[in-house]
């Protein structure tokens, strides 16, 4: 299961570390948010991810992949 | 063992996460860095010590602690 979040100010953040931390992969699709904020989100998944060992991917400009730690980030080539 | 960090840029912000990561407090120095930088710092940070479960504590306006799960913050009165 992957979570896809679409936070419409930073206090979600706390939404993404929730699933992330629980091993859930996850969606951070920023596209509704001010490039600032767009910013924080990734300052703070950046660390999230290193803290977890895990890999961030962008998917679009404003799109990323979150993936945990041991999980393969999924084929490109099977969309 | 507390690890004192003065990060000069955000490249350093790796090895903020790198000494957290492993179990070691870490205070965050970012006296040195333009306030966006900083800014930065506090966002990775955050996302880091979320991940972990551990704390961040603010002891100056650009000084942070960062304990990691399951360590209690040292004593403020014991200075």
């Amino acid at each position: 299961m992957i979570k896809t979040l679409r936070p419409q100010n930073y206090n979600e953040a706390l939404h993404v570390g929730h699933f992330f931390r629980t091993g859930t992969p996850v969606v951070m699709d920023l596209t509704e948010l001010p490039d600032a904020e767009a910013k924080q989100f990734v300052d703070f998944a950046a660390g999230l991810v290193f803290g977890r060992r895990g890999d961030m991917d962008r998917l679009s400009p404003k799109v990323f992949l979150l993936m945990p730690a041991g999980m393969a980030t999924p084929a490109r080539d099977d969309a």
